[in-house]
């Protein structure tokens, strides 16, 4: 999908919300468990409900992969279902991947050709050459984790080189990697105020925005500081939207949470 | 395992050799493409070969994931294989995962539990909550990244953060997490020069050491900078041996190579 397709489809729907997949067998109605693919089924009652409300979806692999084979099925199963139903709507599989060149290749392989996702969340601490890799793949789009949501970005990510933060390395030496039009970036919305510098290094990209609601980031703040004139975000929420509800009536749920975030992005825009 | 009983191996062996396991389809033998299950047909081979010479094998999930459930089966089959038939040598899935709190404990279930492998690498981008999921499962180990053996690695890592480089804040941070002694680090041979300030930070940890062979290092110069009093070392080696011959004779090959590699470690230790 190119990046117009998405602006177009944010355009047309009022929103730019993304829904994390994060299906986690302990938490899912009790119900499903009964059906042969738990996991596939909730994700399909899921986006039935939601998909008039959202604009991407995303899997993060690892509530996949700890499933084995079972749960690889499910997200093929998954990534399948929204792309024949729903190919409007903009994919990206969480898998925070990133390897030497050749290595690199192999994970882009898996998610861009052999699932068809549209975008793969990917780390920058081993560099260029174990970027460069998934940005070759024209019209699928590498999300580099750039400032993320959680307590441990402060860490490594927020250290200063320079006078400047590690991040801020990340986003200025990644623009001059060989198609870097196909970068987007992942930033915490729990990091709202961030944003503002961020816009100055990339004011173009698109930035993944994680952390709204169950992590306490702001959508009013993150919006001010980070929409640009493409719009330029996707706001996901996962445990906020697909744990609304735990009875037979938990895909009505999650529409009506999700539903509340597309109306006060239906305002915003 | 607990790395006692890893230290045991190297002893009795006379190797602290590694083999990485990155079957890529393209590479191997013609004449095993007709079988069923190829990948897993190629590393029974060379694990039936090579099995007495080495003390771990690192499958890179990258060269699985790409041929999606089928190459997660050969994984899973390969894992199965080696704990069953060799459970003394260490297992590693070079998986360079990493991801905020809830969901790193998905990976290392995924991976610990679900494929019962000894050790994961993991990078360290996201930092403390993002690794202490692994490392909360005992007799098990966290392998993070720190200096890895590819150019990119002077993108990020080699930059100085107040006098001193990322990859050892990254050492020195690392220490102070919770249950820091199931960690081991990735230092790339291609970098031995590096090992001395290196083992200043972390005198006692294992070092999987990536890039001897293919990628230029040299075994002795690793060895002179990185040994410690347990040894320490693990130097892992995956085209250089894997891909040594390309006909029925493959595995006789691989072996004739990771032979070579053995025998050096045996004068060296």
């Amino acid at each position: 999908m190119t990046t117009e397709q998405l602006v177009a489809e944010i355009r047309q729907k009022k929103s730019f919300l993304c829904i994390g997949l994060d299906v986690d067998l302990n938490k899912i109605p009790k119900h499903l468990l009964a059906l042969e693919d738990p996991i596939f089924e909730f994700n399909k009652a899921i986006i039935d409900a939601t998909h008039h409300l959202c604009v991407a979806y995303k899997p993060n692999t690892a509530f996949y992969e700890a499933y084995g084979i079972k749960g690889w099925k499910s997200l093929e199963k998954t990534i399948q279902y929204i792309n024949e139903n729903h190919p409007n709507i903009f994919t990206i599989a969480d898998a925070k991947r990133g390897d030497i060149g050749n290595t690199s290749t192999m994970y882009a392989k898996a998610f861009f050709e052999d699932l068809s996702f549209d975008s793969v969340t990917v780390a920058p601490y081993m560099g260029k050459d174990s970027v460069e890799p998934f940005l070759a793949f024209e019209d699928k789009h590498t999300i580099l984790l750039a400032l993320t949501s959680n307590a441990g970005a402060f860490d490594f990510q927020t250290q200063k080189v320079d006078e400047k933060e590690v991040y801020k390395h990340v986003l200025n030496t990644s623009k001059t990697w060989k198609n870097a039009h196909n970068l987007m970036y992942v930033v915490g919305a729990t990091k709202a105020e961030y944003l503002k510098d961020i816009r100055e290094i990339i004011p173009e990209s698109f930035l993944l925005v994680p952390g709204v609601g169950a992590q306490g980031g702001n959508l009013q703040e993150v919006c001010k500081y980070g929409m640009n004139s493409s719009v330029g975000l996707l706001i996901n929420s996962s445990r906020g939207i697909i744990y609304a509800g735990n009875d037979e009536n938990f895909a009505k749920e999650a529409a009506k949470k999700a539903e509340e975030l597309q109306s006060q992005m239906s305002i915003i825009l």
